[in-house]
């Protein structure tokens, strides 16, 4: 679904209304995302399961074929606020994985083990990606934890593991890149990392280059700060890419 | 001279004759480099003095008032054969040191120590600013090791330490990155560093976010493998910029 071994720039959608989003994912086609994101929790009407499902069936008339990623951001990691509880929302996800427009899901690491569990299957019985992230809104953790955290999504099951971090400093920066590398030649599945901000931002148009398979862009609305435009980072890419 | 805490984007001149070398300074002038770097190496006719004392002032006439640099790469560390044995070289550096059209002088780490210091003399006594340079055209260094060498231009009394490594692989394209970024808080003299070839082409682009102050770029002709376009080099950083 993804592209293997290589960049997939995902755009994130963070509507609140069916017709913000498919709006959002109408206008972004022309851009060639490799993917969207639909980050549901800055939706609006998540309590209603039924206008959910509505709402993939807009995007899936208007996204073309480009992969869909089905995200709602815990409120602990970067989230909005949302209108559904823990329970509410595991159900939520169980049903959106079996919706034929949803390529994959995003579920946070660090959700109660039972919860993990339960994404875990809704994504496999229905032949969807699982990416299990880790977001760090304050700070860069040590390098052996960073391996950890992605090993450990490795060990319960994603197929992708996601790493989002705050940078101090360069180190940071650098260490991020070199957690990555790291992690590209010793993990069993791929990685998704980045550091956050304006320090970071370095990451998102060359973390790739060291073995992170996705990085996010800007399609209309940023959703994670130090994201960049779409048009910027393909040139970017591909400057890059012309010399590798 | 060069801007301080900031990259400057240095073409090399490598043209084999007055008429070629000024030709060619002429035709990078429109492209706005920080700085250029006339690689004497590759000019026929080192061997008399007077001639190159002569495309100077020519180079002089052409350049505007970018600044320049003069280098005679040893074919050590990958400079091309020359017509002049090291005595007349070191001599000719104290001549053109003394030419107000050079602002700075390149000169190995690893030539004999008292030629060094000779050239140290030079350029102290002339005004110029000098690079004392170490470059491996086989391998990256243990992180120890380039750290010591980034030192030891310290110590020898250069105003800029240089170092170009080629990386077998990404952890060295890293490791290369991470000691530019130690070196940047611990060293008393700015660096510029860079790893060759395609491998590294990513640290032509992004190593001055990490402190190294001069990324070489192509003008009309590359003089070290992994080299990108000016062009292409100031669109990605101007991208970065934005956002840094």
């Amino acid at each position: 679904m993804l592209k293997q071994n290589d960049v997939n720039i995902c755009t994130p959608v963070t509507g609140q209304t069916m017709e913000d989003v498919t709006e959002e994912v109408r206008s972004i086609v022309p851009k060639n995302p490799d993917l969207f994101e639909w980050r549901a929790d800055y939706f609006r009407n998540l309590a209603d399961t039924e206008h959910v499902l509505e709402t993939l069936e807009t995007i899936g008339e208007v996204k073309k074929d480009i992969p869909l990623l089905f995200t709602i951001r815990d409120q602990k990691e970067g989230g909005d606020q949302t209108d559904i509880d823990q329970s509410h929302k595991v159900e939520l996800i169980e049903r959106v994985a079996a919706n034929s427009h949803v390529s994959l899901l995003d579920f946070e690491l660090r959700q109660p083990e039972e919860d993990v569990e339960r994404v875990k299957e809704a994504a496999s019985s229905n032949n969807k990606q699982l990416i299990l992230s880790f977001h760090d809104f304050d700070s860069t953790p040590s390098s052996e934890e960073m391996h950890a955290i992605l090993r450990e999504a490795e060990k319960k099951g994603a197929d992708y593991a996601k790493l989002a971090v705050t940078p101090e400093n360069k180190q940071d920066v650098l260490r991020l890149l070199t957690v990555t590398e790291g992690a590209k030649r010793s993990l069993g599945i791929p990685v998704i990392t980045m550091a956050m901000g304006g320090l970071g931002t370095v990451t998102r148009m060359f973390a790739w280059y060291f073995g992170s398979v996705i990085t996010y862009a800007v399609g209309k609305h940023a959703s994670a700060p130090g994201q960049i435009p779409i048009e910027e980072l393909d040139k970017t890419i591909a400057q890059l890419r012309k010399y590798q």
